[in-house]
């Protein structure tokens, strides 16, 4: 464990300055005094790219390398054409840290109303690969604007890729007490790719013995998420997939306003981005009305990944503590939700 | 409409046989007399692929081309590798006969529980595209079996294909009361085919301007779909985006127990395929057990897509007040199922 963190916070647009600033406070607070905490705001997103026409140069990424890990808050405006800041910040920053670990836990906090008729149990974390499949931007179009254009979108899969994150999400579900993994893809209908997830998670597993797996559709997953969520433990799926059912994850634990993520490099070769899953909705941008408390889940998962356990569990049981307690009060602003976890942290 | 139905009936694998038997039984009963019904049974499936080797042979089209409909029950077992009766049988149906509108509608009937607190109001349809995407087959090993493998899966787009599901989503939208059509993609990331299903989404929008339009990330439908289901009338999306959310559209309206489909090609230049969106559920098989109501609807989507109007509706009729009968009543039996909502339909 480093005695300082060195973080690159990128607030970005919309709620994102708000949910970070709480964010920052709250890890502040948590923080042992003889840990140094130094960070730099970088102003990338919506009002970088009209000023400059940038998303995010070579020379950012080359300057952002240098921190430990990096803080987002979110990306995107509808002054933007879509596409633009989702490729050229989003993914670019996550292909070129290679964060091949989208991690994304969901948990159905005390206190919290999931969309679910009876409150299930929902305590499962989803790792979703972040570098393949079909978010490399592979693809194009023939007889563009033509009543006979053909656009193609093509998914790359490689075994390198599949298996990282396999042996990844194996170890996860070891650590936990079910040790179950479900792996989570379309092995009938896309059968190369298919073939191969289903073999590397089937050699991998031969490792880890005390595992339990098991395997579903992506269909029927999102069948399961909503009529037996508690049958989760660890899922393991590919990028796009991961993307989908990670939103649907969020929204029956009770929504995006808690869900956080991780873009995770294991090696550490480059620094890994924490960030909510929700956008940047700026239909309640600067009205401090937003939940910072997705953003101070994901500074739990920073915490972890530079090996400060015992500062994470600090932060989710705050974060548990202040959910429980928030059945019949009147709602919060953002700074005022962070200044009861920061409270509750540095308690 | 035609003075008489050549029906082709497949009931297929485990509980296909009870629910089509069921849906047969329903479909004679509301045909009004005049009506000659012929059906021929066709044994596909993976009781055929075992014996033969065989899942859907050039002759096996030719001969099913000749009917007016299919009446599908499901397809698959577990002692057949994934993918084979999938690829083999179901999709290479879809393919031959160009079932390029996948209609799935999505009711949650008084009398049926929904997964999702508060009962919310479900009526919308979803328009899948069923002939292009990832669907194709498209794409390819290399270095297969070793750890320096690559998978790709090539999603085939064309304006062509685009353009007739949209223009059939539209007409659908508009003979709605409530006229809505909500486009769903990922476009902010698949760009290439994102771009030209917006383009042309909003191009034969224009000749629909009674209709009110809107778009969502497949990420985002999910989680519109568990919290305010409601908001949807008809959705149009591609080929593996449908899969998906008409999985989890038919778990929030009352689980896939009542979601019907039909594979349509509108032009009937070939004949068009029902079937329960369920699937052939090995573990209750033979035991009469299933529930046949998600068939007896697929008849009235066929009835409906023949002509027959009137007895689609009086299906509909039966099927809504069966279920309303439901609540506190002892389970029936697949076969008493299927005779109440004979009587009802024929009463
Ligand atoms: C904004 C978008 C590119 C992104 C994704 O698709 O990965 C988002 O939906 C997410 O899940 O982080
Ligand atoms: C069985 C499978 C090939 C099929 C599909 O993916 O289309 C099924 O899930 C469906 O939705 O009809």
């Amino acid at each position: 464990m480093s005695r300082s963190i060195n973080l690159a916070v990128i607030p970005g647009d919309g709620i994102g300055q708000e949910v970070v600033a709480e964010g920052l406070k709250v890890l502040s607070a948590v923080l042992p005094q003889e840990t140094k905490l130094e960070t730099k705001e970088f102003d990338f997103g919506a009002k970088r790219y009209h000023a400059t026409g940038q998303t995010l140069t070579d020379e950012d990424l080359a300057e952002l390398k240098g921190y430990d890990a990096i803080l987002l808050g979110a990306i995107g405006d509808p002054s933007v054409p879509s596409g633009v800041l989702e490729r050229g910040f989003l993914l670019k920053l996550r292909f070129a840290f290679d964060h091949h670990v989208n991690l994304r836990p969901s948990t159905l906090f005390p206190g919290v109303d999931s969309p679910l008729a009876g409150q299930p149990e929902i305590d499962f974390v989803v790792v979703r690969e972040g570098t393949e499949g079909p978010y490399t931007g592979n693809g194009g179009t023939i007889r563009t604007g033509t009543p006979q254009e053909v656009a193609t979108e093509v998914s790359l899969n490689t075994a390198y890729g599949i298996e990282r994150v396999v042996r990844d999400a194996y170890a996860r579900a070891q650590a936990r007490p079910r040790k179950k993994l479900t792996l989570v893809h379309k092995n009938n209908v896309l059968v190369h790719a298919g073939r191969l997830w289903t073999r590397i998670f089937e050699q991998v597993g031969a490792e880890y013995p005390d595992v339990t797996t098991d395997y579903l559709h992506v269909d029927a997953a999102t069948i399961f998420l909503v009529t037996q969520p508690e049958r989760f433990d660890v899922i393991v799926t590919d990028n796009l997939f991961g993307d989908i059912i990670t939103d649907l994850a969020a929204a029956v634990s009770g929504g995006i306003g808690v869900a956080a993520s991780g873009n995770i490099n294991p090696s550490r070769e480059f620094p890994s981005m924490f960030e909510p899953v929700h956008g940047s909705a700026p239909d309640i941008a600067g009205q401090s009305k937003a939940d910072p408390t997705a953003t101070v889940l994901s500074v739990a998962l920073l915490l972890r990944h530079l090996g400060y356990e015992a500062e994470a569990d600090r932060i989710d049981a705050a974060v548990r503590a202040d959910l429980a307690g928030r059945a019949g009060q009147p709602a919060r602003s953002t700074v005022e939700i962070g200044d009861a976890l920061a409270a509750r942290v540095s308690g």
